[in-house]
Order: structure tokens, then sequence, then C-alpha cells
């Protein structure tokens, strides 16, 4: 089943994932792992018992469970990074701390269509798939031992989907990633020198210079971070001050989101001529009395989306630095996505 | 020529490299990028011109700089993410901090054999190598500015080489790399608790249990570290406390470090084919009475070099919560590597 490990030195955990163990040779050809081929898609209407049983699903009310007549469904990874069977312990062992490899691991199947990108979907669509994101998260958050879910997503094999039919991931965690802690520390410092969101004061420095903006309707702001990593990495961000994703219920943020998402999305394809990509959901971590984390947290967080097409490569530098090259001054990105007519 | 720039919230610096910017077309098809053909290569004898005037070099002692008899070539990048003229300024922009993009970018062609990997390179020739490595470290030490140099090495394409000719490549930082620094927080705290160098008690610790070792000679150990974030991730320490990689420079010492450094090439060779891999060194930043971390550096840290072949994918996962899942237990991948004979 694997375990969660912890860096001694750097704090940092790893999921060693035994079961998804090879011999060393398949390590050496991977090109066969990507499923493209609609035929062998376990995705797409008719192939439900391909899938684990489903968790949830948006669907016809004529319609039974692992059926066809789905509009968004979600199900376990098949080969999931983590368990939630393998209950939560924790144990030392000398200068080595591990945890049972605790944790949730879902797919959310976009769409019936297998070619139906979140660039080529409705609002509507888009909207249906946001608001199963969100019940997902919540639905999760309700147990304490989640301390945080993250929802990513993969698009393209390049970028580490292992089939091409549209999806979300999410990954519930015993543990607040690295990450998201690096950030909930950074804006918590901030927010103790200014008592102000240092998410909130970014949006407003950025509208007022205008050149990393890229687009911006009611409710979200996107703009290329002045720190890119990436060339074309963008952040979107709801325009008022929160901290939870899962909490943006209302129809008309719902459609907002979906509305910014679709944009940029769209923006990639025609600039990067349907780029393959990753995004990632920064929200706040699950808040119970010992998460630590809430005395300030409704203060100085603000949960935001990060996109980062994949078209360059991390290296020997950027793994031993922990730095970034980034070839693209983020206002030439921004200015080619701002003024891509769609 | 680009700049240095600071991630307001998590304190991340990138270095926005726009010389190297590019069209977005560009980064669409970057198939052509990699140079693999002897005819093309700029690092073979006979082609000096190519390459920017060289900077050290070992070479016949009837031969001239910049022409053909040499053993050992150290160049600057001729597409450098950083430039010693760029002088070491610093300014701020509302929320934004910068600098200029001041530091060095070498190459170190290890030999004038286009194929010679440092899996077919002797002893001696490896021992060269890192003496010219040892050599560029104490070189830019010397100048204060720089306050961390990084040596690293990416092998084949996907693992960042734009160039097939065998070469490491250093960077000269005007900051301690971010990974550096939390290597040294982490091996700080670590000394106020035990009053001891955690990495020395880790040698200590995976030796008596063995299972993660790969290999030993007299004063060197290799093993697959216990949170390995990839499969077959190797480390390399010496045995002897020490945290300067360019300050180990007995014959024999250097001479140990090439037998291991080799071992493990020719085993990544055999058991994963040839891979493509990454490697850096992690040895201390540059000491000087400003820099805040000597006080009990000596005491604490304690250099290595971490490797790892490009066999798996960093996708959303990974980037959004900074953990990483591994599918090869290190366990198993030290096994597969000790029993590797050569």
């Amino acid at each position: 089943m694997g375990e969660l490990r912890k860096d001694p030195i750097l704090g940092r955990w790893v999921i060693i994932a035994t079961e998804r163990s090879k011999r060393p040779d398949s390590f050496v050809q991977h090109d066969n792992d990507y499923v493209d081929d609609k035929g062998k898609c376990p995705f797409c209407p008719g192939k439900e018992s391909m899938t684990p049983p489903e968790i949830y699903s948006l669907r016809a009310s004529n319609t039974s469970p692992n059926g066809p007549g789905w509009k968004v469904r979600v199900v376990p990874n098949k080969f999931p990074a983590c368990y939630i069977e393998a209950g939560l312990n924790k144990k030392g062992f000398g200068l080595h701390d591990m945890m049972t490899n605790f944790g949730a691991h879902e797919v959310i199947i976009e769409t019936p269509d297998h070619n139906r990108e979140i660039k080529d979907q409705t609002i509507d669509e888009i909207s249906d798939v946001i608001r199963v994101l969100q019940q997902r998260v919540e639905d999760l958050h309700r147990d304490e031992r989640f301390r945080y879910i993250l929802i990513f997503k993969n698009k393209g094999k390049n970028a580490g989907a292992s089939l091409a039919h549209p999806h979300h991931q999410i990954i519930g965690l015993p543990i607040t990633a690295k990450r998201v802690r690096e950030e909930l520390k950074g804006s918590q410092a901030y927010f103790k020198l200014k008592e102000r969101c240092i998410f909130c004061d970014l949006i407003e420095q950025e509208k007022s210079w205008g050149e990393r903006i890229i687009y911006e309707n009611d409710d979200f702001v996107s703009f290329c971070p002045y720190a890119s990593r990436f060339p074309f990495e963008s952040w979107i961000l709801p325009k008022e001050h929160s901290i939870d994703f899962y909490s943006q219920k209302a129809k008309e943020k719902v459609g907002s989101l979906a509305d910014m998402l679709k944009k940029i999305l769209v923006k990639y394809n025609k600039i990067l001529k349907n780029p393959e990509y990753n995004y990632i959901v920064h929200s706040a971590p699950n808040r119970f009395p010992r998460s630590g984390y809430w005395h300030t947290i409704e203060q100085d967080f603000h949960w935001h989306i990060e996109l980062f097409p994949k078209l360059t490569m991390v290296a020997g530098f950027e793994w031993g630095s922990g730095f970034y090259i980034n070839p693209m001054a983020p206002e030439i990105a921004a200015k080619y996505l701002r003024e891509e007519k769609y």
C-alpha cells in the first residue's frame, strides 16, 4: 500500500507508492502509458464498469449510478497515490518518520465527450465541473484527518496525464502540503506587518500598473505573476477577499470563474497551439482547532488558481537551487494573452 | 539582460532571462534545440572558436588557449542565465523586489571525446574533471558578491541538456539558493537539538541498517534516501564530516569520489539502459562575515551529491503540493543498484 515518508533534513513529505512499483525496465519505455484512443478509454460513457464505482455524479434523473446518462462523474483513482482504508497511523524509525498512506485520490471526469476540453465546453458545462469540485472538497473536509485537499489538472502526456479524456484530480492529504504551508506563512508574515492581505494588495498593484494583467470580469482577475516560474504562467484570483474555493457557490461567481478559466485556456490554445498544461487550486487548509493556522487565516490567505503551460524543462539547476529560469518576461506573456481576442 | 525577481509571498527567486526570450511559436516546437550531431558540436576539439573564450583549461603544455590540445575546458555559457557584467544592484517596486541578473554561468567540457560519458571515462579522467570543478568554485568564492555556487549536470535532452557532448555546468548566484537554505536550516535545527551533524547520523543509521546502501569505498558512501523523490534517486556523501566539496583536494579523496560517481553511473546505465539524468552538488555557501550562516555551519552541514535518473514526470500534484509521488521504494532501488556487479 506504500507510505508517506518525511525527509529528515527538509521536512518534505514523499508518497512512496509501492503499488505502482514496477521493474526497472518498465521505467525505460513509458510511451505506452498514455491512453488517447477513444476505444480504450475507461472514462467514456458505456465503460463505467472499467472504473471503480462512482462516488458522485451529475446525471439524468432516470439513470442509475455506474451507467451512462451522466454529465460529470467522480470516481476513485484506479491507481491511487493514497488510500482512505490505510487509516492514519504514524511511526518513527531512528531519524525517519512515516505515516500510513492515508488519503483520498479522486478523478473528476468533466464530460462524457472524449475530446471536449475546457476550452470547448460551455460556461454551463464548466460551471457544473466547478460545482462538483466544490462539493467534493466540502465533503472531504468533513473528515478531520484530511488536513489539505488539493485540486489539480494535468492536460496532456508531458504534463503528467495518463488519459486524454478531460478530467481533474483531487488528492486529500493528512498533512498541509509544503508549498501551501509556505504560502500561508508568507501571507501571515505580511499580515503581521501590514494588517492587510498580501494577495489583495497584489491585485491592487497589478491592476494599477496593468502591464501583467490578462483579463478581468465581475468577480475574478488574472495576471502573469511578477516572479513567474514558467513562460505564460497565469494566476486567477477572486477580486473580493476569500480564503476558500469551495465557499464561492453563488451561481454568478461560479459562472465568472468558468468564464475566466475558459478565456485563459482558449488564449493558451490560440497562442501556444493547443499546449499541454497543469493547473492547481490553492485554497485554505481544512480548519479545525488543532490545525494551527486559523488564528488569522480568514484575513491573510486568499485562494487562487495557478496555471502553467508545459513549455520548458526543469533540470539540474532548478532541482538543486529551488530557483527557476524563465525565458519569457511575464509582461510580454501578459501582452500576448491580453491582446489575443476571444 | 534579464533580472532576478522575488516572489512576494514565497520569497522564491526566479531568473527572468529575457535574452533567451522567444516568440510564443518557438516554445511550441523545441525538437531542434538539442545538438547531438558531432559535426555541429561546439564542444568538440577544433571548434574552440564556437564558444566564448576559455576561462580555464587542463591542456598540453605546448598548446595555446582556445585551440585543441585540452583535456578539460571551461568556457562561459553562450546563452547564460546570469552575467558578471550585470553588476549587483537591488531595487523594489511596491511589493516587488528585484536584483540585476548578476551571476556566473560556466560550462565545464569534460573531455574532447564527443561520446565519452562519465561511465566510460577512466578514474584519472573523472578526477581531472572534479579538480577543475573544485578550482572553479574556489575561484568564484573569491568574489564576495557570490553567495552560492551550484554545480550541476544535465545528461540528455529530457534532463534539460541542450548539447550531447559531456559537460557540467556551474551557476554562481548572489543569493543562497532556496533549496540549500532549507537544508542549512534543517541541519542547523538538528544540531541545536543534538549537537551532532544530521548527515553524519544519517550515514551511521543507513550503514547499520544496510537496506538502502548502494556502495561504499574508503572515503564515500552512497545510498537511496529514505524519502527519495524519484525512482533510483541516490546520494553520495563523504564519510568524514566535511562541509565543502572544493576543500577535498587530496588525490586519494578525489580518486574515491571519481570511483563512486563512475560506479553509480555505470549501474544506472546497466539497470536503466543509458538513462538521462541530473545530479547536483550541495556544498556550503560562500562564507564571509555578512553571510549569516557560519556560526555553526562548520559543524552542522555536510556536503553531498544528489543524483536522479529522469524516469518520472512532475505534474500538477507535485507543483501544487511540494510533495512527490515515487513509484519505487528506495529499498528496492538500492537492492538493484547494490547487486548490479561492476
